[in-house]
């Protein structure tokens, strides 16, 4: 395509209202437009890349035996009542009236319109299991739209449901969508995890999200510094791999630690280690109080908590509750000498300790030389608090590191919670009625490009990885005034589309300055410049990536740039 | 891919609420199921047809110089305030309110946005033309939704707009875009017309319509026997190739006629052919009074006649007018002897009478042997009759033919229509501020695929065209359980998907009527049956569109498969 004739418009200043750098670049870059808050358009060049991301998506999806469809976005709001998301979905799902007064929704996500049409046409197990997506538009009002594509109430998911007549069958869909899902956002060259997720409030274990490692992710994972282990930082459990303190258990014994109540100053007070202390928080757990030990640079994760206490309703203590049970004020509590009625549970790391501090259920005094097996009612020991940097995968490989992630992908074992209550049913193997068994797997579209934009890019712009450029190459004549430099950019700009590879050619007559910020700006991978030495059949070959450059006769061109870019496709 | 596992759920019935044969056959071969009125999913043969559909348009935009983007369904209702189409677009417009209460349309076309776009990014001569579409979703929430993907709620459209710095510059990229239409709808291989179309309230002569000739159609056109001229009924003109009939003018007579009025009654009275009568019609036009005369066998086109008379307001004379005028009432009027005050308009084809029979202003009496340019005061000669099938072509080649007409696309001038009231301007060679002028190009591309259905079947089911098939080649094992011809069967599909042909092997345990029944509904172009010579290397190869089949060794598949689709490639 010759630049001349190209809408795309770019900018030199940052959009004041673009926070992120990917958000900044696709603006500037003229990839995209907004139209209105969290809407946006794709220009010509965002739109190839859009349709890049799509291919590479749907390759992976075919080859992973999904059958490509597509659903409408304006959805009955009688489906949306079946499944009980008309009340539930709140604000985010855009509702509108048809002439007819008929309400519909704006389609948010499609398991109601889908498990329709599965229910209407599947009645036998014979033709199960099935596994269908679409890359469709989706609608979803969010309160604060922002970050340009990655959070926006306009946008692009593949969305994939399953259908299965068994558990297992679900588990091995559920299995090669992982896999799928790894493939694509390899071809992208992401930096990612696939996260074990907290299942909210639908329930079911299985359900992974695929995060890509990034400081302006809206979510904190752990994962490990050698292994591919990775959780929402609230899932991850903590092994056992604590070792015993060497030495004599001491005589324990009370202390003033006057003001102290805070563990950092407890440990400044006594001169000591926060890990040599113990910090108890008063819990009701259904009504009956639970004193909760975990070590003084530990923090109780309430969702292991809540699970293992297997409660239903658990908050912490009131200064009054604490007064009822303890005698005393929340930040002075302990569990030495307590009433019987007061249930004790207690960290595993808090078994490994000896000789330890903890609170004297007394103002001003802790105890110090603390053994919880000598001097408390043992109680049980459970994982129950946050992992935390350093601490060993939980898989035995490599330990623990922190990162934020943005979320471009999520897979999730659905179980029956839409095709109980919109009973899509087959008849099994014995004639006998049941409930088909659902998974259902998202990922998503253009906040998957912007995750790519915002983790290939330098102070110039955007840096394409080769699966999703929106060209192969750039050719610039640096003056296009210029007989000598007009002519080659021509020539290797026909030679370059011949030879199959998709060629940007700026033939425009700009400064030579603007064409190379532009074309650092856009962020195409190879560059071609037909400068001062083109009446030598001089050009120069430049990798946007590593900013390398070379010069090299016109006619070993097209070589080299096959050269470059297989290099850069193994890269 | 294996029929056992695509989700493909034909039916036997045809569905009740389905009048057109497109609409009974997409539901029954598992193409397409309805979600609301109006409003439908694309099951997976579905979606590969309508991608193959998309694929072919983008091609074609492509090459003929449009730049693929994409712009978002929702809209804000200020823009559509300041195109004035808020107001005047009617129940049509999908609207709705988000969480901040800030009204949306959800776009039924994109002329706002894209004014919007452009506007704010080209404000110099030198940027233009550009030429920009999109393949996308539209909503109209149509009073009667009907014939299922042709007239929808929610459907699929290819729209373009284009932006020029001069008419010249448009009118180019209009001949471009008619040009690339054809190719589109050649490639379909539909027996369309570029159909020259009423340009309504929004002014500018040049305005076609592409018209798939069909009998369900809801448009009428005139087209040419020979070339490839057609109008809308109403826009077509009428060329001055009558003959003046041969002998002597006779002397004008009153004669009775009885009661009769109306020019067939007329023509049995008097034993003389329509087209020797002339019709008298009296019109007020812009408050004066307008004797318009047609031949009997001719009705006046009021489109045209208004456009003559260059009138605001044109209508037929009520009783009262017509005898306040003439002295007698409609049906009885003629054009001798009347008040100079009354202009006198006739059809071109009236010049070519000689002896011809009108009304004398008095019951039953009418005159024989009236001679216009004896008889009365010539006036004014010009085309304001409709066209008729048996006319000679107004491009002097053929004759006119009628035929109705499904609307595939659509080309138009829009002018200034939307970038005056929205101000996209921008800057001249001089200097100066200029107004922007607009072309608009559409194509429904989920109703193309319907009229392909609707012209492509037969008593059995669809018959893909080659450029839009959901798979090139159906293999059928006749019986799945017979060892050799599921193994014959298998490997047909093997090498078949090996060689490049997008495969569909029937592998179900069905009965082998259920699996021919199927395959015709379906209409993949080529079938292979493995059936009961499978055992002697020996299968069936059939061609859905005639019926045509033979056997042939296994071993000679793949050269009969090619030769079979090159064949039906060239057709």
């Amino acid at each position: 395509m010759k630049q001349s004739e190209l809408f795309l418009p770019t900018l030199r200043e940052v959009p004041s209202d673009a926070d992120i750098k990917s958000h900044q670049l696709l603006l500037r870059a003229g990839f995209i437009r907004q139209n209105a808050s969290g809407i946006y358009s794709f220009l010509p060049l965002g739109k190839k890349v859009l349709q890049k991301v799509e291919a590479a998506v749907r390759e992976e999806m075919n080859r992973a035996g999904s059958q490509e469809m597509m659903m409408p976005a304006l959805q009955l709001a009688d489906l949306w009542e079946e499944s009980g998301r008309w009340q539930s979905y709140g604000p985010e799902l855009m509702r509108l009236k048809d002439r007819h007064e008929r309400s519909f929704a704006l389609g948010a996500t499609h398991e109601e319109v889908i498990t329709s049409i599965i229910r209407d046409e599947i009645k036998s197990y014979k033709k199960l299991p099935l596994n269908l997506y679409q890359i469709q538009t989706k609608f979803r009002d969010e309160k604060r739209p922002r970050f340009g594509l990655l959070r926006g109430r306009e946008f692009i998911m593949k969305d994939a449901y399953s259908f299965h007549h068994t558990q297992e069958s679900l588990d091995e869909t559920y299995e090669t969508m992982k896999k799928a899902y790894s493939a694509i956002f390899e071809r992208f060259k992401l930096n990612f995890r696939s996260v074990l997720a907290d299942s909210g409030a639908i329930g079911g274990k299985d359900n992974h999200e695929f995060m890509v490692l990034s400081d302006i992710g809206e979510d904190w994972i752990a994962y490990s510094s050698e292994s591919d282990f990775a959780a929402n930082i609230e899932m991850a459990p903590v092994i056992d791999q604590y070792e015993m303190p060497e030495g004599e258990q001491l005589p324990i014994q009370a202390v003033d630690t006057r003001s102290a109540r805070k563990i950092e100053e407890v440990a400044a007070e006594l001169g000591c280690r926060e890990d040599q202390i113990i910090k108890s928080l008063l819990f009701i757990a259904d009504e009956k109080p639970v004193l909760v030990l975990v070590r003084g640079d530990h923090e109780v994760n309430e969702i292991k908590l809540k699970n293992v206490l297997d409660a239903e309703v658990l908050e912490l203590a009131s200064e009054d509750e604490t007064a009822k049970w303890m005698g005393t004020a929340p930040g002075t509590i302990g569990p030495v000498n307590i009433s019987g009625e007061i249930s004790v549970i207690a960290d595993t790391a808090v078994k490994y300790t000896k000789n330890a501090v903890c609170g004297a259920n007394q103002e001003s005094t802790h105890y110090i030389n603390f053994n919880i097996d000598r001097d408390a009612s043992a109680g049980k020991y459970a994982d129950i608090r946050f992992i935390k940097e350093g601490d060993p995968s939980p898989d035995g490989s490599g330990t623990i590191l922190f990162a934020k992630g943005i979320e471009v992908g999520h897979v999730f074992k659905l179980g029956k919670v839409y095709s109980e209550p919109m009973k899509a049913e087959f008849l099994d193997e014995n004639g006998k009625n049941q409930t088909m068994i659902m998974g259902c797997y998202g990922i998503g579209v253009s906040r998957t490009l912007a995750a790519i934009a915002e983790e290939n890019n330098d102070d110039k712009g955007l840096i394409w990885p080769l699966e999703v450029t929106p060209f192969d190459v750039h050719v610039i004549a640096v003056n296009s005034k210029n007989a000598e430099q007009a002519e080659a950019g021509e020539a290797l700009y026909s030679q370059l589309k011949e030879a199959g590879f998709d060629c940007l050619y700026d033939d425009r007559p700009e400064r030579a300055g603007v064409k190379f910020a532009d074309a650092d700006l856009i962020g195409i991978p190879v560059r071609i410049t037909a400068g001062k030495k083109a009446g030598e059949g001089i050009v120069e070959l430049k990798i946007r990536k590593t900013g390398e450059s070379y010069e090299l006769p016109v006619d070993d061109v097209l070589d080299a740039v096959k050269k470059e870019l297989i290099k850069l496709a193994g890269n």
